[in-house]
């Protein structure tokens, strides 16, 4: 892997994307060669190449220097590419397991060259489709639990972490959050998107003063608390599984945040995805919250007890009041992103691919009750069965 | 001013610190100059340069490459100058008459050459004579609400707060403060240094596992919560002051910290001189201390309403709540900074300067007493009136 400075930055076609890999000597020589652009061409070109007869090639993400949303181009540094690829190596180190392999960083054409994937589904599709993927919560939870320890200072010298704090600054990428997920649906703002039918619901969001007084602290933790090293997206749209695997992806997003952020964002997609089913059909989403909790929680723990680098560690109650932090936060922001994902700008094909409109609006309904609770009652839900009641009290108004 | 790159580090002697002066035209051609080194020797190198038959000349600092304490050399990084000067470079954008004016930089040399203040007195000095500097706390108070307020992302748009985050990471001098004030004194750990007759106390401490939690909490808070620029080292032996000025110096501590941290170190070195005198000499101090909180959260809530940048901020409660949450802070903060001043390895000459043992004794255990119940009761302490009875309450055991 080599990071080269000299070249100027220009968007890759097929054909130059097969020319890289031929050059960085990642397939046989002689081998016929399939390009083919994958991505949605929204923030990213993804070019997904394999050799003839091949099941398994190799992945080229480039970073293209503007979003395209709300019809406009947005602008946007190309350096998450760096950010991403740094990510991914850095959970190379604890979770290698977890995440693709990367096989070549270019920061100046903002490349990424990496595994391929494309035997695994993303999460999000599979579960729509009732796929249950037996191991989703177990991986996950280990996920959370060594890369949000490893990089705190609870598990890193205070001085290399301000250092890594350094290089994880990455001010356009919080933005989308800040504005996205905490900003915009808590107010009339025109990146909203929702349907006619939410109209009153929504209203009621946008003067409920002790709500957004609730969200305007979480915002700020959000903006302040740098804890460790978050994945910043970890929605189940950037988790490709199996019945066997777990590979999270796309770590462009990442930053020094507050602990519980990945945790709620992932609690959040699961719990969408379940007020997205028959009250029947839930259980396996709430089984794998439960479950990424308690992974989460038991992993956590054995790292604070045997490789804590904090000298207060052994004082009596502080590991299980940083769990209880982490517990409430990610209770907290799992009901902003509940809200965002139902009336905010980006929305989630687990509500949005309901196939009746009337089912679409009851089960958004549902979810902007939930969220609401989920950010009132972070405090007090101090338990996976707390969540899941909460769940069946928002099912009507 | 400009910063070369240029030059190799060697330390300045009296002469080439003239040499240096006069090449920077800071002097007029033709005067003899005089210079003196007036720094302690143990962080930095500090000439003092006049001109023959002048009273103002000027400051050239210069950062060593290591610290003498503890009897050895403690390695530190020479960027601490580059941090410091930033920091008074950027305190000078928003508090101009708060600080020194800053003349000329040299990142590579670790140097800056800056306003002599020799006409003003160091505060601490001043309060230990029995001085009250009147306009002080109205003086700190504002450069308190300015410089975190305008580093905030309350009112700093936050992209902008995020480079400035990454400018002002500094692991060195951070560590410094983590150990120092947050770990050292309560553990038992070589670094402290106190009189025999204080054993029994400081054993309690060490022994005092619900103390030594909340100290962890306070200490997480200042590793991880990037709220606003700090000075990082407010104490009286930071401000030069007399009857009609005040300024602010020495900020190579500065980083983005808690928004209480500064406040709590003021206060907290205005509670140690009050705990050195006499029970009916103690007024001025806690007058000073009073006006430095109104002068805060007066100068602090102007420039919320008029200046800030949160959307949230018309939201009912969130003001109150950042000011509470400030002060609450602030009061741990100085709880810790009692005790560290007291046990640890930096005293003040407030305590140590007592000219009877016994007395030195007695204020030191009501300092110990006193900072144990800032920490405990932080939470409570809703008022200065409050406080002033805790320092009462605390007198004896």
């Amino acid at each position: 892997m080599a990071i080269s400075q000299h070249s100027i930055y220009e968007p890759l076609t097929e054909s130059t994307a097969v020319a890289l890999a031929i050059r960085l000597r990642l397939f046989k020589e002689g081998q016929v060669l399939h390009c083919e652009e994958i991505g949605d061409g929204n923030l990213n070109l993804v070019f997904h190449i394999t050799a003839q007869g091949k099941q398994k090639g190799i992945i080229i993400k480039q970073a293209l220097p503007y979003a395209k949303v709300v019809g406009e181009s947005w602008p946007l540094s190309l350096k998450r590419a760096t950010i991403e690829s740094n990510a991914l190596l850095f959970a190379a180190e604890y979770v290698p397991t977890l995440v693709p392999k990367v096989f070549y960083t270019d920061e100046t054409l903002a490349i990424t060259v990496m595994e391929d994937l494309s035997h695994l589904q993303i999460a999000r599709a599979g579960l729509i489709e009732g796929k249950t993927f037996p191991l989703l919560s177990e991986h996950i939870g280990t996920y959370l639990a060594k890369t949000l320890f490893y990089t705190s200072d609870f598990g890193l010298e205070p001085s290399k972490k301000k250092l890594l704090v350094q290089k994880f600054i990455n001010p356009d990428l919080c933005k989308i959050t800040e504005d996205l997920v905490f900003t915009d649906p808590f107010f009339d703002i025109d990146t909203n998107s929702f349907e006619p039918e939410l109209q009153k619901d929504v209203e009621e969001i946008w003067a409920d003063q002790p709500l957004k007084f609730e969200v305007a602290k979480l915002k700020q933790k959000f903006l302040t608390q740098a804890d460790a090293l978050l994945h910043g997206d970890l929605h189940t749209g950037s988790i490709f599984a199996s019945e066997t695997e777990t590979k999270v992806i796309d770590p462009e997003f990442a930053f020094f945040g507050p602990l519980g952020f990945d945790i709620g964002q992932f609690i959040a997609n699961l719990l969408l995805n379940a007020v997205s089913r028959a009250e029947q059909d839930r259980e396996p989403l709430f089984t794998h919250i439960e479950n990424t909790w308690d992974v989460f929680t038991t992993a956590f723990t054995e790292l604070w007890i045997n490789e804590g680098v904090e000298v207060y560690r052994n004082v009596d109650g502080y590991l299980e009041y940083a769990l209880q932090q982490a517990f409430e936060d990610a209770i907290g922001f799992a009901g902003c992103e509940v809200i965002r994902r139902t009336i905010g700008l980006a929305h989630v094909a687990d509500l949005d691919g309901i196939d009746d409109l009337e089912r679409i609006i009851q089960a958004k309904q549902h979810a902007l009750r939930l969220g609401k609770e989920l950010i009132r009652n972070r405090k007090t839900i101090d338990s996976l069965e707390n969540l899941r009641s909460y769940v069946s009290t928002t099912e009507t108004p």
